[in-house]
């Protein structure tokens, strides 16, 4: 089994030779700003998915690149056209590309990575072909879907701990879990096998995304790389904030939607204000346990793929990097 | 064969049950708008595409039916798209999406569209499967360039005939072949008549794009449509002005470069006055020449294409409907 480490540098390697070629062609202002997205770095680990769920079932890496290469791409598509929607003008500490070039470039490049995302994936060889292309196309419109109640639940209250799962499913986990299943069938795995590494990884996205909300509000700022309470700025319905609102006693519950409805207020004042009542309804600690629920589904299904167990223990590593990162 | 009325009314009915139920799909927000766009009518003219192509090599015409649908979703998302980076407020009467919803509706709805593509293409089964979802990336892609190099050209004056003819092929040509060959492969032509209907598609579709130039300012307003003169006002890099431009005695260069800097002016003394100046070098012949030319490279490419003659009539039909329709 390939190491994780190794398999990032490998992607990373392949990621920057394909984005030199991208940004060299023409037409040059819908290109380069390809080569500007790819070359923002970020840890790669939908790419390297592919490649080690490829890599567990006894496939050949080589024949997995291009698959990987076809996530990373589409991942990025949609962190640039998200950026636009939310106006965030910065991304892995440099500008976002509406803003080192311009919003018609964004969007146009965006729409070129969504296409050539299918172009990377229809290179890959193989009897998995045609499931493989009904995934991906599966699997995108439905983080299409994730964006779309994202928005749509930043004008309204009443969301339900249901719908927000549901949202981050759709927006963080069907992506993780494409990647590993794609990873699988270029494998040839068994199609139960493939299954169970789809829901391996939706169940590591839900994990991973319940944790960005906890380390959101409680994380230690230096070790975070971004801002903490950038959410409770925000009013961003997280699980924390949903889960509070569910929990409140009458005054907590009146004195949280006060500070959601200010329009004028000190950011730290709220901030601190809003994680005092996370903590009086002890939040953080019913969110551990669901993030916990999720990683330990996670791993049963990984436990129950009919492959001998040391071949796993590079996804084990996978799972704890990722549910580990602020550590 | 199937009559082109016969063929538009039923794709027509197909677009109507698709978007009736893509619309009430949740997330309403993103799904409704592209119930909306399908909505806006047009003349469907590349799902008929598909379908004629179909039916001229002896293809079942159901077959061919997810196919056109998938070209007509990528046409509608690409003016989607197009309106936003173009500021278009307005597209067939209606407001544009961007306008109706807002700006992130339209990326968002726009960026599904596109996957939506591909899954109406992936549900065509049969031989042809691989070689329809590349050709159709490979088409997406080079309408994203064609795009890029269009708002290239609004910044520069030095556009070669050249570099414009490559511009209407990319951003227009690519697609109506594609149309054609798409249809062509999932009727099972031979590979040499599936390549002469796409240069049929591409000549066609050059001749289209020309002829709509020079509609724009030679055109009897009523029965054109739309407004006369827009693009002289808006200075957009047409085969009339890079023509002149070539042609123009340096005193006429001189006045049209004028026109071209002016920043305020009146749009019909504008119009006036550029228009005079196409007539001064006789634009308007050569470019009913060159759409000619065009024209005629497309009918050779039908001719050669080995099938009864008389099956070959409804795509005649549709040709000059093409070329024809303002008188």
């Amino acid at each position: 089994m390939k190491s994780l480490t190794s398999l990032q540098q490998l992607i990373e390697r392949r990621i920057e030779e394909e984005a030199l070629k991208i940004g060299v062609t023409a037409p040059v202002n819908l290109y380069q700003p390809i080569e500007y997205t790819l070359g923002m770095g970020g840890k790669r680990l939908r790419p390297v998915m592919v490649l080690m769920a490829c890599d567990l079932f006894g496939g050949t890496i080589d024949d997995a690149l291009n698959a990987a290469l076809a996530v990373e791409i589409f991942h990025n598509f949609t962190l640039l056209h998200d950026d636009i929607m939310d106006q965030a003008d910065m991304r892995r500490n440099r500008p976002s590309v509406h803003k080192k070039y311009n919003e018609n470039v964004a969007i146009l490049s965006g729409d070129a990575m969504s296409i050539m995302a299918y172009q990377y994936l229809l290179k890959t060889e193989g009897p998995a072909y045609r499931e493989l292309v009904q995934l991906f196309s599966t699997t995108a419109i439905e983080v299409c879907e994730g964006q779309q109640y994202d928005m749509d639940f930043e004008e309204k209250l009443d969301v339900s701990i249901e719908d927000y799962l549901n949202m981050i499913r759709l927006k963080t986990a069907v992506l993780i879990g494409c990647s590993f299943k794609m990873g699988a069938l270029i494998g040839q795995a068994a199609p139960e096998d493939a299954d169970r590494i789809y829901r391996f990884g939706i169940n590591l996205g839900l994990a991973f995304q319940l944790q960005d909300d906890l380390l959101d509000v409680f994380a230690n700022q230096e070790k975070f790389g971004k801002k903490i309470g950038g959410d409770i700025v925000a009013n961003k319905k997280t699980f924390l904030l949903l889960k509070t609102l569910e929990l409140a006693s009458p005054p907590q519950r009146a004195e949280l939607l006060s500070w959601i409805g200010k329009t004028t207020f000190n950011p730290e004042e709220k901030i601190e204000a809003v994680r005092q009542l996370y903590t009086e309804v002890n939040v953080q600690e019913l969110t551990e346990q669901t993030i916990n629920s999720f990683y330990q589904k996670a791993m049963a299904e990984l436990e129950a793929i009919q492959v001998e167990k040391t071949r796993k223990e590079e996804l084990m590593l996978l799972a704890k990097t990722i549910m580990q990162r602020e550590h």
